[in-house]
């Protein structure tokens, strides 16, 4: 079954990263893509010209996103009965304890830090999609819940 | 650095199979078994025997416990605002969309159906170990936050 992710990630390279090294994975995935924190809501909540977007069942997360910033946009998302039940991966540049400490209190799932080198980069996320999604459960029919 | 491991598990039996497992990990790892969930409550909370027991940075949690269920005491550490920045990782034999649903929404980090058959348990472990303790960045010193 396809597995659809949604990638919260203002930068166009990060984005084209993130693409070119899920090539590499044994995985059906569809990667939609949202630049910034309105527009992510958009996508989750069905609304705008997202009305027939399917509900992801894992979201990639950057924290620094223009406009609301990614740990807002985490609270609200944890905050939402529904929304709450789609795992949430942070993948920050940051490696500052306090971002840390606010993510996992805000209810992401995992914090990962991203590398800058791309082969490690690459490696970090195919191990990432392969425990969500094949070693993981996760709910995938939200609209049981 | 040793990574300390909290093991909420009731049955001998798979506490012997995680031990045996944990020795393939190239990893520092100690673990401590609660076998019911108030045991656990006053490790977590350092009382009762537990006054210099450290916190861990990783609860494995399965959800059928004697006494308090397993989901009562998810929620209770996902409510101390405190606990909840240790990722809980729910191993369970059981794949029921209920109890998975259920665990997401009080704030389980992860959930893993526990496979019966030791060595796929063993490389899937493995891989949630490496996952958890390499992959990501968790919180290590609570006593920060």
């Amino acid at each position: 079954m396809q597995q659809s992710i949604l990638l919260i990630e203002d930068s166009d390279e990060d984005y084209a990263m993130v693409l070119r090294a899920c090539t590499g994975v044994a995985l059906d995935i569809d990667i939609k893509r949202c630049a910034k924190g309105a527009e992510a809501l958009d996508y989750l909540y069905q609304r705008g010209s997202f009305t027939t977007a399917l509900r992801p069942t894992l979201i990639l997360m950057d924290l620094n996103l223009p406009g609301m910033d990614g740990g807002d946009l985490l609270a609200l998302i944890k905050g939402d009965d529904k929304l709450k039940l789609i795992p949430v991966i942070i993948i920050s540049t940051s490696n500052n304890p306090r971002d840390l400490l606010a993510c996992y209190s805000r209810g992401a799932n995992a914090y990962h830090m991203k590398s800058v080198n791309y082969p490690a980069f690459k490696l970090e996320l195919q191990r990432l999609l392969n425990y969500w999604l094949t070693d993981c459960l996760i709910p995938v029919r939200l609209e049981e819940a």
